[in-house]
């Protein structure tokens, strides 16, 4: 308890098996990645908002994260609060593929390799669970970066496509 | 029943809800979709032998199509017996996209229209559910295919990755 106590005070939120926390390597600062699907939506909202994303039904966001394989959030914790500064989660058939949607650093938190680390850490919850294809759509200009993590463009020839009504 | 009668005989299988069967518009021949999940992986199997993929733990297809959204197959039904002539799934988040996977056609049934009615099919389920976001990654051959489909291959620069350990 000693450690939870000095990260949150005395009355604020205690660890369970469900809060999934685990400390960021290699960063300064209290920063954490949590795998908990139930986080606070409105929050996402706002760091969406911070890219600059196009606001989507919270309703369906909230479907959206129940019915993904991986939800991974990254939080900097810091006087007893806590503030969400990385999102990534993934769909799959939980035995095949999985495929990564949704990935934003707040831009505050960019530049420090926290991207990076986040993916990493989501490749790893994945391969732990025995997937072994794992793919993403890239907008042009973070296709350098996924490359850089190990994401080949189009390999083979495999071409990303989308459906247009 | 009359028609299910005739199509099965009097002591083959009976049409319940589970089935979900629809038939195929503008083919000759009784050739039927279903959405179905617990369909049997061993005949998914020799249809997939059948275009030369790579064989899978059938175990592992089990959890796969559990884990679908739509599992969606196409089956010729002649004197009381029925065959699996096509197959294709698609992952989803039950809210905005959906990606589509082991999209197969038996060689015996291709070529006459089969696959784009299955691919129609499917792009009728994804948007019954108000799925917005439908793509896939095709190999280099059948890209042509997909355009045709309303498919657009790196639309705005998006890349199709995967990442290699």
């Amino acid at each position: 308890m000693g450690f939870w106590k000095s990260l949150f005070g005395s009355d604020t939120l205690e660890p369970t098996k469900k809060t999934k926390l685990r400390q960021v390597p290699n960063q300064s600062g209290q920063i954490f990645f949590s795998t908990e699907k139930d986080i606070d939506l409105y929050e996402l909202e706002e760091l969406c908002d911070s890219v600059g994303w196009a606001r989507r039904p919270i309703r369906k966001v909230r479907i959206a994260l129940q019915h993904s394989f991986v939800v991974l959030s990254m939080w900097e914790h810091r006087g007893g609060f806590r503030r969400l500064i990385g999102f990534a989660r993934a769909t799959s058939d939980y035995a095949f593929n999985a495929t990564l949607w949704d990935v934003v650093i707040h831009p505050d938190f960019q530049g420090r390799g926290l991207g990076k680390a986040m993916m990493e850490e989501m490749i790893r919850e994945l391969r732990k669970s025995d997937i072994s294809n794992i793919s993403l759509f890239a907008d042009a200009h973070v296709v350098e970066f996924y490359s850089q993590l190990g994401f080949n463009a189009d390999p083979e020839g495999i071409k990303g496509m989308f459906w247009y009504p």
